[in-house]
C-alpha cells in the first residue's frame, strides 16, 4: 500500500530521543468546553475538619455549578502541514496524558503530530483529569478505580488473568511485547478515575470541541472508538477523517451512511489472538467496519502485525516502537490528502 | 525600586495577544512523579453497571493501588534566560490550568515565563487534575466542590459575601477589578474537587518534584503559600528563590532560618482593607514575615496598589493586566540576579 511506503519514509524523523531538534510553536494553550449548570438544593451544611483539633469549617453544598465541561490542550506548529487541526482522544480510564511523554519518558504521539506539523488539540474528557468531577448526584454511581497490575493483563502487556505480580521476576510479559516496563508504574500513575455511566455527557462534550475547533481530523482510542464515530456522526461535515486505534465502542449502525464521506482507519496491534477478551472486542469491531461498507463508507482496517509491525498491544502509543506506529497513522492521512 | 523599573520596561514584549510571536522550545512534555504504593483489602466485590439493562460488571476493588503522585507539565525554551527552571505550584481547589490561558482567552504566566526564557514546569498538585486521585479509604473525608458564585466573593472578584447573582445586572463586582467576567464560567469550569486531609501527601508530591527538576526558582499561589515554604524548608539547598502569591498558609515559623539563603517575595494584590477575610490572612503572612525576617530572610512584601498596579484580586495571574504583574515578578527575580 503506498501509505505504508510513505509510512517508512517518514520514519527517521521526528523519532530520535537523543538529540531532538527544536519545535517553534505560532501558540500553545488551553480552554474547557460544554457542560451545563447543575443545581443541588436541600442538602445539610457539611463540617469539614481542616487540621486535627482545628475549628470545624462550614461548607454549604447547595447552589449552583457548572458541571460536564472538558478540557482540552492545543499546540500549533508554526510550520503546519496537516491539513487540518488533529483532535487526541484519549481511552476509558486515562486522560490526554496517554499521548504526552511515554511513560519511560520517550516522546509521545502528541509531540510527534506537533512536529509532523499538525495542529493538535489533546483532551480530558468530561470526568477525567483537569476536566474535573462534578459534586455527589451529578454523575450516577461512583468511579472505578485500577489496581497496580490489572491494566498489565487487560492491555495485552502481559499474557492475560493471572500474569501480573508485584514481583518483576514473577511477571509474564508476552513474548516479544513493546510494552517499556521500565516505565510501567509512571503508567499506572496516569490512569484517571473513571466513571461508567457518563458516556452521553462525554460525547456532548466532545461534540462541543468539534464545534469551537473542527473542521478536523480525529484520532481516538479504545473507549473514545464510540465518541470519535458518534461524535462524527453528529457532526459530520466537520469531520475530514478518523482514525479509531483499537476501538471499544463503535456508532450507531443504523446511520453508518452519515460517515460516507470520512475515510476510517481502525488500527489493531498483536497478541489479539492468543488473548481470552480481544477476539471478542475485535469481533465487534469488524462487525461495525461491515455495516460502515455497507453503508459505502471506505475503511481501512490496519493490523499491525500484517504490517510487519509486531509486540504491540492495546497501548501502542506508548510502546517502545509509538513513533513507527505514529508515522503509519501519518502515512494514511498523507494517502487521504490530509498532508500539506 | 530597581526591579519595577526593569519591569515596567519588560512589560511590552509578551503581552500582545493579537500578533504574537512564535516561540520555540527545545522540549516540552509531562511526567509523574512522587506518590506511594497502597493496599486495598477486604472489601467486597463490586456490581456495575455499564449499560442499562446490560450485563453488570463485575469490579474486585481489592488489590494494590499506586497513589498521591504528582503531575508535571515542562515547557522548555530554546533561548534560556532564567538562571534556574522555574516552578508554578497553583492555589486550593485548582490545577495547573490556573497558569495556562486565561479563562477569557489570553495568555496566563506560564505563556509568559516560558517566552521570557523560563524552563517552566507547571503542575496539577496530588489529588488534583492530571495527578488522579485514589480509591475511596486512601484520603480522609471526602472532597470539597465549589459553587457557580463562590469564588467571586471570596477572591475579591465581587464585594464579598452576597455579591454574586447569577443574573449578571445584579452582581456586585469591585469597582475597578481587573477579572475578565467575560470567562468566569470558563474560570469557574477550572475548579479542581479538593481534599482537606491532604497537605501531607501534596507536600510530599512537591518535594518529589524539587528533587527531581532542582535546582529552581518556585512560584505559589494561595494554598501553594504552606508548600512553597514548607518544601523549601524541606531542601533550601535546592530552592534559589520563593515567590508566593497571596500565600494562605505558610512554613514553619521555628525553622524560618532554614530560608536565610534564599530571596522571598510575598505579592499581595488590591481590595483588601475593604474585604471581611482578606485582612486577617494577610495578617497571618505577615506575621510569617516576620518570623523569617527575624531568622535573617530577606523578604519583599509588595503591595501591587503600592507599585501603581491597581484592581487585582486573589486570581491576579488570570486578570486583565495579568502580564504587568507576571512583569513586575521578572524584575524582582532579576534584580536578584536570576535572569540571565
Amino acid at each position: 500500500m503506498r501509505w505504508l511506503v510513505l509510512a517508512l519514509a517518514l520514519l527517521a524523523a521526528p523519532a530520535c530521543a537523543q538529540e531532538r531538534p527544536s519545535v517553534t510553536l505560532r501558540d500553545f494553550g488551553s480552554f474547557h468546553v460544554g457542560g451545563r449548570s447543575a443545581t443541588i438544593s436541600g442538602e445539610p451544611v457539611k463540617e469539614l475538619m481542616l487540621t486535627p483539633g482545628g475549628a470545624p469549617l462550614k461548607i454549604d453544598p447547595n447552589g449552583t455549578y457548572l458541571v460536564e465541561s472538558m478540557y482540552v490542550q492545543y499546540f500549533l506548529p508554526a510550520e503546519r502541514h496537516g491539513a487540518y487541526p488533529l483532535l487526541l482522544w484519549h481511552g476509558g480510564g486515562l486522560s490526554g496524558v496517554e499521548f504526552e511523554t511515554t511513560p519511560d519518558g520517550r516522546p509521545g504521539w502528541l509531540d510527534w503530530f506537533v512536529r509532523a506539523g499538525w495542529d493538535v488539540y489533546n483532551s480530558d474528557a468530561v470526568e477525567r483529569g483537569r476536566a474535573g468531577f462534578p459534586p455527589p448526584g451529578i454523575f450516577k454511581g461512583e468511579p472505578m478505580f485500577v489496581t497496580r497490575g490489572r491494566p498489565f493483563e487487560q492491555f495485552r502487556i502481559g499474557a492475560g488473568a493471572g500474569s501480573w505480580n508485584d514481583d518483576p521476576a514473577l511477571r509474564r510479559q508476552l513474548p516479544g511485547s513493546q510494552f517499556p516496563m521500565a516505565g510501567y508504574d509512571n503508567f499506572i500513575r496516569e490512569q484517571s478515575p473513571r466513571w461508567v455511566t457518563t458516556d452521553e455527557a462525554i460525547l456532548r462534550g466532545y461534540i462541543a470541541e468539534i464545534d469551537r475547533v473542527c473542521p478536523c481530523v480525529i484520532l481516538g482510542h479504545s473507549q473514545a472508538g464510540q465518541f470519535v464515530f458518534r461524535a462524527a456522526q453528529a457532526r459530520p461535515d466537520k469531520v475530514k477523517a478518523l482514525v479509531a486505534v483499537e476501538p471499544s465502542g463503535f456508532g450507531v449502525p443504523a446511520q453508518a451512511a452519515l460517515l460516507k464521506d470520512i475515510p476510517v482507519a481502525v488500527i489493531y496491534g498483536d497478541f489479539i489472538d492468543q488473548d481470552a477478551r480481544w477476539p471478542a472486542i475485535r469481533a465487534n469491531g469488524m462487525k461495525w467496519v461491515e455495516a460502515m461498507r455497507a453503508a459505502g463508507v471506505k475503511v481501512d482496517v490496519i493490523s499491525l502485525p500484517e504490517h510487519g509491525i509486531h509486540g504491540n498491544g492495546h497501548m501502542m502509543m506508548m510502546e517502545k516502537n509509538n513513533a513507527e506506529i505514529a508515522a503509519l497513522i501519518q502515512g494514511w492521512l498523507k494517502d487521504k490528502g490530509l498532508v500539506k
